[in-house]
């Protein structure tokens, strides 16, 4: 689909043209999930094409030091998978226009986490803007207490629907050193909630600040 | 561009197919600029046609209320360019190998926001991935305290590049009501870095945190 945009912004106009290959989701909903009976964030991790991609660009121009050995003994220029991997809330696609955000931001703490709780669970934290060069979503960012008596199933994803899931623990006692720790690849809305929730949530839960 | 990605994650191979229209930035830079002279954040606000077309999808399943009279007097059923509209960090790509990614920032904050800073006066906050179902750029995110006696052009990016900025300030004392006011459409790295500073500086800096 080519679509045209013409605009006149602060005197200056211009136009656009966009071609989509397919629909781009417009909104988003995510989640800060954490455990009280374990006093757990619980995080998804995930391989991403994308930041794959990204890294096997930037070691192209690079000398071949990451190299690695295949399990056939060769070498390969390839980056192992690790490489692609990246830690972030739960979330989701608001792909179903007769469910509130906080049904939709349910649905997807119980198949990606294995959480079963109510939509009156979750709070909305704020909403924002993502992507704003790609994609512009508007992501709405929820909080979620959960506890091991509302664990149902050990979560993963939808196979069928591309998700390779890895549920994560991280303790409340390690988040800030988590979300500043640079050699973990994360999204900022993992540093965000985690700082949100020792903003709003330390009188309720104690969290380490020494960092 | 075609490229091919075979992986093996968690015991599950399979193969991606990506289709590069161009290619896309791996690393990104963005500068939380507080102004010491009087007080304000520093930010940029600027049309972005992809949270435009976000608002158009948005706005096609709902009944033409968003209808505006243009100019000529007719009804448009487009949306007003304000739609479009983000307030956002400074940033830009990072797309000079031989360049630091201080003296990188340092660029932007002067062609986007017209202050001269050396690059030694920016520290790193911290950096994460974003986009990461669609770029999955890196993004590293930096603060810079300027003054007016920094100020030596009105900034507005580089028109020939495309970029239709505009400067703004944002008071201290009102940075949290404005990183938490869902009307005003914004980065998470401006709600994130506003929140830092209120964390990092308030020794230095009061920051109202009625909110």
């Amino acid at each position: 689909m080519l679509v045209r945009v013409d605009f006149l912004n602060m005197g200056v106009s211009g136009r656009w043209l966009f071609f989509f290959l397919h629909r781009s989701p417009t909104h988003l909903v995510s989640v800060l999930i954490f455990n009280t009976t374990s006093h757990c964030f619980v995080l998804v991790k995930q391989f991403r094409p994308a930041v794959y991609m990204c890294e096997w660009e930037k070691a192209k121009t690079q000398p071949p030091k990451s190299a690695e050995k295949t399990e056939e003994g060769s070498t390969s220029q390839w980056l192992p998978a690790s490489a692609g991997v990246t830690y972030e809330l739960c979330a989701g696609l608001v792909d179903k226009p007769n469910l509130s955000l906080e049904e939709i931001a349910r649905q997807e703490v119980l198949e990606e986490c294995g959480y079963d709780v109510p939509a009156s669970k979750l709070k909305k934290i704020t909403s924002y803007r993502s992507g704003v060069g790609v994609t512009g979503a508007k992501q709405t960012m929820f909080y979620a207490e959960v506890s091991d008596d509302n664990c149902v199933s050990p979560g993963g994803g939808e196979p069928k629907e591309g998700e390779l899931i890895e549920v994560v623990k991280v303790p409340l006692h390690e988040a800030m050193t988590f979300a500043y720790d640079e050699r973990i690849p994360k999204t900022m809305g993992v540093i965000f909630s985690f700082i949100w929730f020792h903003n709003n949530m330390s009188p309720k839960y104690k969290i380490s600040t020494n960092v």
